[in-house]
């Protein structure tokens, strides 16, 4: 395996230019869903073997995560319909521990879920130190599909004069603040963008209707919410705009090219991980004494017993 | 029961002198635990009758609350030891139906509340829409406990970098902006500290040790715990200068006479909640016709059948 500088140094190339800590001049229009840097697709197989190296970072560095027991990494994901979230969950996650890294899929609100603040059903799934916690959609989602179809704000029950012309601005305030208070005690936030186009969309949702293996993962709504495109790139962009900052940046990941979304994300996880300087627990004399106290203690069980 | 607007007056003489919405000036000292305002003990037989009032109005108010649900309500209590927490909840609520109530005891974290961040445990016992939610210590032990005792932080395996001088200034930003966040979300948030004096302390501990029926309630700890006072005392007025806001602000509420206190608390309880204009949710027209219609239908099923 190549090592850490290495490593460090392409994740970078990788992911640096996707990621975004400042929102302010972000357009959405200046990434190319596209876009695959300077790997071509006749790279894919070499991509695949760096991906492999990446997975491998990723294992060794969560287990020290969980020994250090110090730092949470959350990882949140967001996209249109077939951008492909859950591949990349599957295909990057899939070598790390899963006793130290769980998922949670945030749906349709249930009604308990409704019955409390927007961030409660999120923020009681956040991980324990030590893990790697990751969000399948998650609080964005508050500021995207229920601002595109307004009508949801209503299922909220939330009190009248509350919801005013301020409330999406509230909820990026209210965001920024609860992530600036995760990042102070310890959470480590990445948040993907999976961006992909309209026409690889169509192209996706197709294979889903004519491959008998993928007609499962098709919903009728998933089309009628192509109708929103424009409103949910717009909210997209504005999402970004207010909520990209250095303690919980977002990453714009281009995912028209499946092998170039997975690799940037697995990227952008090693490189955050890396930088946090894991390293297994230091042992100091006392815990030196107890192991050597312990090894005579099992020694003189077992071992031939002597006279005085 | 008296009308609303003398309930109203007589709350707000009550409570709003020691309601606190801006901390800036806010000065411990000048809140006497001994005060009783206009009443003297020789109208603890008054303030008896009154508390009773306020439980019935209390009890009428929560009844809308829960069926218009809408709003949630967060009630907060910090105290010293012997202050009389557990006595005003249990005098103040026990009129409240207690399926919209409920009363969480936030005690020394355990290891999986350790594993996460400071709030966590707190946020996920946030009352629902329609229910008065009662925090018995709280979040605000952080800003406390772990202050007076700084090796307590140690214990929450916090990234040592993250550990600096501004530790406390952070938690109380991140708790204002918490709190905002919960305000614009419905949740009407009022806090209680139950200022009671080092003297009636010490007397409350002798009952405590003399009293066969309260030695129960006592722990050695407690006594240990009174050597720190002065400590607690800043610690306390730190955290309601820095926390007193108009979204969630503080009461300070003298503690040395428990009918006192008790009064105090159910005023405040009761004002806050008239101020949110509850009413029982209005029947619109569809709604009046799925009556008529359920009534026929049940008539037509009990009643004597009649030949068309």
């Amino acid at each position: 395996m190549p090592g850490k500088k290495r490593i460090l140094k392409i994740a970078g190339r990788l992911s640096d230019p996707f990621r975004f800590e400042n929102g302010k001049k972000f357009r959405l229009n200046k990434i190319n869903p596209g876009d695959t840097l300077w790997l071509k697709s006749e790279d894919k197989g070499k991509a695949q073997e760096g991906l492999q190296v990446g997975i491998e970072a990723l294992a060794e560095l969560q287990d020290k995560l969980y020994a250090q027991d110090q730092w949470a990494v959350l990882l949140m994901f967001q996209a249109m319909d077939a951008a492909g979230k859950d591949g990349a969950i599957k295909h990057v996650m899939s070598g790390v521990n899963p006793q130290g890294c769980q998922v949670f899929s945030f749906k349709t609100p249930s009604a308990e879920e409704l019955d409390h603040d927007f961030l409660w059903r999120c923020l009681k799934c956040l991980p324990e130190r030590g893990r790697i916690g990751i969000f399948n959609r998650s609080y964005y989602e508050e500021t995207l599909v229920v601002r595109v179809h307004q009508e949801l704000l209503a299922r909220q029950k939330l009190p009248p004069k509350l919801v005013t012309k301020r409330i999406w601005q509230e909820r990026f305030e209210d965001i920024r603040a609860v992530e600036r208070y995760l990042s102070r005690n310890g959470v480590l936030i990445l948040k993907f963008f999976l961006h992909v186009s309209k026409k690889e969309q169509k192209k996706r949702f197709l294979e889903r209707i004519e491959n008998p293996d993928k007609n499962w993962k098709f919903s009728a709504g998933d089309v009628a919410e192509r109708e929103h495109w424009d409103d949910y790139m717009a909210a997209y962009e504005d999402m970004i705009r207010h909520t990209a900052t250095p303690e919980a940046p977002w990453y714009v990941v281009p995912a028209d090219n499946k092998w170039f979304t997975r690799i940037v994300v697995a990227a952008a996880v090693v490189k955050a991980l890396e930088n946090l300087d894991l390293a297994y627990p230091a042992v100091n004399e006392a815990k030196l004494e107890e192991l050597a106290a312990a090894k005579r203690q099992l020694e003189g069980q077992n071992g031939p017993r002597r006279k005085p």
